[in-house]
């Protein structure tokens, strides 16, 4: 079907892309042939480590002319094999175009290159009283990473996801052209949204080459509570009741003790309390302190007295904020490093339906006899079920995935929900997705068709 | 190439729609042959007044089959000629299918049906302290009509545009079939983004039968301030450096004396104060007074010490600001009542170049000898200028307007703007559009050949 990859490409390929810059062969490390979960394998025959757009479409254009698959890859902490080369051939890696390229302040964006990694934005950003408000987990995730999955984090309840963040995009097309969409304009009505179509399309329709993000004015204050409950579910019910009383947080997360105990662990710090079953992790912010203290006082008030809450504890000096939030934030390593192999399940479901999912994972999760640890974003309706696999036989476990899978998101899909909130489809979820899709499969094969005739960009993911 | 619409299909037709809902042939007035500015012409042979998802797929089933082409309207405030029936045919009216059909206070949606009225949204969140934010001047526009072009309104600045609130459609493609878009899910990365794909799309991919909105809460304080400056240029130039000082407003809009005198006659009602040849008029909205207070003083004395402006007016009684934006609300229709004919152009630059784009319209108008009034969203870079007829003869008129057109949207381009922020494409503006689009072209011709191969919906719209 495509064209194997041979000596005589490399060297073409060497004839524009400087030596030094290209992995061939055995120079190709096995760090390459998967992402963060693993479950998706495939080895590159070339790695290039681009610099520019140009470069970009002049892979592109020897690709096309040559029937050749394409895989772009950045910082590999995908968790679906969306990045992974499954039919060899090129992989083009991003995280040496990792320049801010522009602060506009007038316009409030910021002009990046696609390998610019998370935490550099936010460090950037920091003392600019800016904010780009999507925080996903992982922050040394590359920022086109973040576009191609439209990762959502933990903001999203208040701000959104990252195609609300995104204005602009340089994209070379799979036959190497090179074009924007989009525009550093607040509005646009200017024909078909290439720009959203290209945001969560995971790699398959284009090349991201620059992003031109949108800003906010940086809220001044912030501060967060931690809420312990009897029960997870417990813990969950109270946040549509949240939202519902109109003082909405800009986060609400929930965890439960066994998972902040693995994160206490492999951080080695202490959480402000963990005698409690569950939680909910909530952060207000705004412009005045006199406003965001008017909201969670009212909020600690209400999930105290009508909704069932043990406590209320402030966390509001930054040694308690980064107990937390560090913890937060290093959740999927933590059950990572407690099993000896997991896979992910990241359905979202309208808020009113997150603990009636939860209490079905522990269905499951007895019905299988695997562990089946969770957390996620109750605000956004977003969960991370991971499926450990710890003592089971390779035979087994894959029977439990499968089996566990169909019903978790047969149940998703009963409750109005979707495969993927934030961490795609990639190559591990397709048969979950496309069972949904209906009609719309073949509008969206219609439409990677439309960018990629020949499906030599990322084949076989998503679609 | 179409099947011309007959008496035997009229017959077929009131085999499945109640006759009463059904004009044909002599019952068909005019008004259903124009929009909002009349440049497009085109008289439908049926129109069907339907009411309900089912009763649309039926009939979008029968045009399919027999190769009819259908054009869906609302209210007709269109300005683009978008909802005009160009090449006869079915007309889809959407006005009957009207209803609020639930408010979920825990996911904060509304769902409604496409012919719900953008005042009729507002009216029915006033006690419920919800806002849906989009605020476009025209409020008797359908719901619909905002998705299909977009509509942004003058609270862009600070909450954007439509596509931003819609969560979820139901459509029907142009074969008939019905399908869903998007979910009340906050996040979503399941599969290529098909329901951004539709808001914009012009009536030209897929016919919304029922909506998601998503609300927000209502801020509870807000307040606006008039600010006069000796130019409009002066005027406009303030607003990247109100944006840069990081105290967002919700609107900021910019007018001329001139329309204002327009706007009062218009009403018969007086404006605050017109001793100056031009204003900003901006609000401000939160959660506490303490905060708008902070924003708005912050603000009034920067434009005052170091933007030129020439005094302050606040707007916080309700009699005040029911002048002010009463006024800034029938500006389009104000200007119309000055003119023996007019056209739009509704380009969006980015927000640091719209004072050089208005002084740009100066030369314009001045080359041709044609007046040209103006107002819009300084926040957000979207302008309507208005090229006015007056005396001008009909073919001198036209000519005009083809070489004003022609300059107005090459200097948008140059500066990095587009043909339409809100407004649309439609069959107005279509080659500019076209011009602009390069590569894109070809994508967007293909994905509508993907959602109507046959293209009988809406045909010869935005591409």
């Amino acid at each position: 079907m495509y064209k194997k990859f041979e000596k005589a490409d490399y060297e073409n390929i060497l004839k524009f892309i400087s030596k030094d810059r290209v992995y061939y062969g055995e120079e190709i490390t096995e760090d390459y042939c998967h992402d963060e979960l693993g479950g998706a394998y495939g080895k590159p025959d070339i790695i290039i480590f681009v610099k520019s757009t140009e470069e970009v479409s002049a892979i592109m254009k020897y690709a096309y002319a040559n029937n050749i698959p394409v895989v772009v890859r950045g910082s590999g902490t995908g968790l679906v094999g969306a990045a992974v080369a499954l039919y060899n051939g090129i992989m083009i890696c991003t995280t040496m175009m990792n320049n801010i390229l522009e602060l506009d302040e007038k316009n409030l964006t910021l002009t990046v290159e696609p390998g610019v990694l998370l935490l550099e934005i936010n460090k950037y950003l920091e003392d600019k009283n800016l904010l780009y408000p999507p925080d996903p987990g992982e922050k040394s995730a590359t920022i086109a990473g973040n576009i191609s999955t439209n990762a959502g984090g933990m903001r999203a309840v208040k701000y959104g996801v990252t195609r609300d963040y995104v204005r602009e995009l340089t994209l070379v097309l799979p036959n190497g052209e090179i074009t924007k969409v989009g525009g550093k304009t607040v509005k646009d009505c200017s024909g078909y949204d290439l720009k959203n179509l290209i945001c969560g399309s995971e790699g398959t329709l284009a090349i991201v080459t620059e992003a031109v993000l949108k800003l906010v004015p940086k809220p001044m204050h912030s501060i967060s509570l931690l809420v312990p409950f009897d029960t997870l579910e417990g813990a969950i019910e109270s946040v549509p009741s949240i939202i519902a009383s109109r003082a909405i947080p800009t986060a609400i997360e929930f965890m439960e003790r066994e998972t902040i105990l693995f994160a206490e662990e492999y951080n080695g710090k202490k959480f402000p309390d963990t005698s409690y079953p569950a939680y909910i992790l909530m952060t207000f912010d705004g412009s005045t302190k006199a406003g965001v203290l008017a909201d969670y006082e009212y909020v600690a008030d209400l999930v105290l007295k009508e909704l069932g809450a043990k406590d209320v504890f402030i966390v509001d000096t930054d040694e308690r904020n980064e107990m937390v939030w560090t913890a937060r934030g290093v959740f999927l390593e933590a059950i990572k490093g407690s099993t000896t192999e997991m896979d992910e399940c990241d359905v979202v479901v309208p808020r009113d339906k997150v603990a009636a999912f939860i209490k079905y994972t522990y269905e499951v999760s007895e019905k299988y006899g695997v562990r089946m640890p969770s957390f996620g974003h109750a605000g956004d309706g977003n969960l991370h079920i991971y499926i450990c696999k710890d003592e089971l036989t390779d035979q087994a476990f894959k029977k439990v995935l499968e089996d566990v899978f169909n019903d978790l998101y047969n149940k998703a899909e009963e409750f109005g929900g979707k495969v993927s909130g934030e961490h795609g489809i990639g190559y591990a979820k397709r048969e979950y997705l496309v069972r949904t899709l209906g009609v719309k499969h073949e509008i969206m094969k219609g439409i990677k068709k439309v960018f990629d005739e020949k499906n030599i960009l990322n084949p076989d993911k998503v679609i």
